[in-house]
C-alpha cells in the first residue's frame, strides 16, 4: 500500500513509518522536518499536501498539538489552539484528503489517553482528544467508497516518559503503540477508537 | 438552591425548569425569550449574563447548537458553529461562571446520545458532544471548592420524535430527562456523563 504519514518525524510517527516501511510505501510527511510538509491549521496547506502527495491508500496522523495546563489558567486562545490543531486539523486531514484516498482505504488519526482519563491540566486536550473520537465514530458511518476511519488513543509512551524524567517501565514502547496503527492500515476495523493500552 | 437555567425555554429546559421549580428558586435564561439572555457564541454575554444573575447554587444547561447534515455537504463553517456554539458555549459557561457558583455548587451541560451512538449526519454534533464529555470528565478533577460538574446526554426524547410525526414511544418524556438534571443538581456526582435512557 501507498501510506501518507502525517507527523512522520515525531516519536509516535516516526515509529509508525518504521513499522510501515518494510512492507508498504511512505510518504512522509510533518510540519518542517520531512520532505512534505503541512500546517494542520491552515485547511489549504492540508489541501496542497495532498494535490503534492498523490493518491494513497491509507492516511495515518500522529501529528496534532494542544495545550496542557491549569484549568483556571487556561485562556480562550488555548481552547482554540487544540480545537483548531488536534482536533479540527485531523478532521480536515479526513474531509479534504478523502478525494484522494483509493477504494477501502483508510484513515488513522491519533487522540490520546486523556480523553476519557483525564488528569489535572488536561481539559483542552482532554475535549479535543474526546471530539476527534466522536467524529470518527460517525465518519465512518458517511465516508465513500468503503474507506474506514479509526483513532489510536495511546496512553503515555515509554520514551516520552524517559525523556521527563519518569519511569518508562509505567508507559508503552513507541514501536509497540505504532502495531495499533498497523492494525487499523492493514485490518477491517472501522469508527473504531484503539487504546493503547486497552483502558 | 438558587439555579441559574440556560436554555429555559426549550423542550429539554422547560422540562428542567418545570421539575426545579416546587424546590428551588429558578433563574431562567434564554437566547430571547426568558428575562435573562445570552448568546453562547459570545463569551462577554456569557460574563454579563453572570453578572446580571449574581451568585448561584447551580447551574443548568440545555442549550446549545449544531448543524446536521450529509459528511460531504458539512462546511468549515458548519464545524466551527457547532464548537462555537454547543462546545465552546456551554466550556465558556463554567469557565466564565465558576466565580459566580457557590461552594460545593454544580454545572450540569447537554451533550447527546449522538457522542458515543451517532448516526448518519452527525459528524459535525457527535464532534462537539464528545467534546463536551471529554471537557467535563477533566474540568471536574479541577473546578475549585468542590464544585462539580455532568453531562447528562439525552437519547431522543419523545415531545421531538412526536413533533417530527415519528413513533414517540421510541424516546424518552422531556420530564424523564429532566429528572436526570435534578439528579446532578441536588447529588453528590461528578464528572459523569448521564445516559437518558442508559446506552
Amino acid at each position: 500500500m501507498r501510506v501518507l504519514v502525517v507527523g512522520a518525524t515525531g516519536l509516535i510517527g516516526g515509529a509508525v513509518v518504521e513499522a510501515l516501511r518494510p512492507r508498504h510505501e511512505v510518504v512522509a510527511v510533518s510540519r518542517s522536518k520531512a520532505a512534505l510538509a503541512v500546517d494542520l491549521d491552515d485547511p489549504g496547506s492540508i489541501t496542497r499536501m495532498y494535490q503534492a502527495a498523490g493518491r494513497v491508500d491509507a492516511v495515518v496522523s500522529a501529528a496534532g498539538l494542544g495545550t496542557f495546563g491549569p484549568l483556571a489558567d487556561l485562556t480562550d486562545a488555548d481552547f482554540l489552539a487544540g480545537l483548531g490543531n488536534k482536533l479540527m486539523g485531523q478532521v480536515n486531514l479526513v474531509r479534504r484528503g478523502a478525494g484522494f484516498v483509493n477504494d477501502g482505504g483508510s484513515f488513522t488519526l491519533t487522540s490520546g489517553v486523556l480523553s476519557r482519563r483525564p488528569m489535572q491540566g488536561s481539559a483542552a486536550i482532554s475535549m479535543a482528544n474526546a471530539g476527534l473520537e466522536g467524529f470518527a465514530r460517525a465518519a465512518a458511518l458517511e465516508l465513500p467508497r468503503g474507506i474506514r476511519i479509526n483513532v489510536v488513543s495511546p496512553g503515555w509512551v515509554a520514551e516520552t516518559l524517559k525523556a521527563m524524567g519518569m519511569d518508562p517501565s509505567k508507559g508503552t514502547p513507541a514501536s509497540e503503540v505504532a502495531r495499533a496503527y498497523l492494525s487499523c492500515v492493514e485490518g477491517s476495523a472501522t469508527g473504531q477508537v484503539l487504546d493503547t493500552p486497552p483502558l
